[in-house]
């Protein structure tokens, strides 16, 4: 899903059973369509199908007892969409799980990295 | 890769480019590793083909200046296996940031948990 990139870094997922609740692409994903207000314009910024981004946004809906993201009326095509106060508040707290780690392992992750092959991905 | 489980958890990968450097189920192999002395070995205990297991060495063997595993003489069906001495540092430094992230994103997991759906797999 994700472009290929010459960064080396952590990438934390949330699991629920074999599911992936939330991850890097999903809280992007929810953040473009907070920018946004459209989940086609959220993926279209994200380079993803539109039938992608779908899948995504059923993937978590199906892990929370409540949905994340709502469309408003007009459905797929047309209206717009917006996170839940459920949705923004996963959102939040996934980002801060996430700046928390990368603080709390930027030693350990300086002497890994120091061990890497340099990538030859551009 | 792993088996079906209740549980909801972060997951922690560092990714080197595309590719998982290091992971969950690296790690753990890496500590079969460790343990048994044998790749088949750690294989089995991991309910995971020989053929799966030196997949994933050779994936991690490629990311890194150096070997993380090197197999001793009798070569792949034969002889022993061992860490490399940054294997077993890549390792420790893994597991501790792991372990770092688990503590720090705790409170901020506990209030995610709250919103999932309760998981119907055993």
């Amino acid at each position: 899903m994700a472009k290929s990139s010459s960064r080396t870094a952590l990438r934390l997922r949330l699991m629920h059973g074999d599911r992936v609740a939330m991850g890097p692409g999903k809280a992007e994903l929810l953040e473009c369509i907070r920018e946004t207000g459209s989940i086609s314009a959220a993926g279209r910024r994200m380079q993803m199908s539109y039938k992608r981004a779908w899948q995504l946004i059923e993937e978590m809906n199906a892990c929370f007892r409540v949905s994340l993201v709502e469309a408003s009326r007009g459905g797929r095509g047309g209206g717009g969409a917006r996170l839940t106060p459920i949705g923004a508040d996963v959102l939040e707290r996934f980002r801060r799980i996430e700046q928390a780690c990368a603080e709390v392992g930027r030693d350990d992750l300086a002497s890994i990295r120091h061990q890497l092959e340099r990538t030859t991905h551009t």
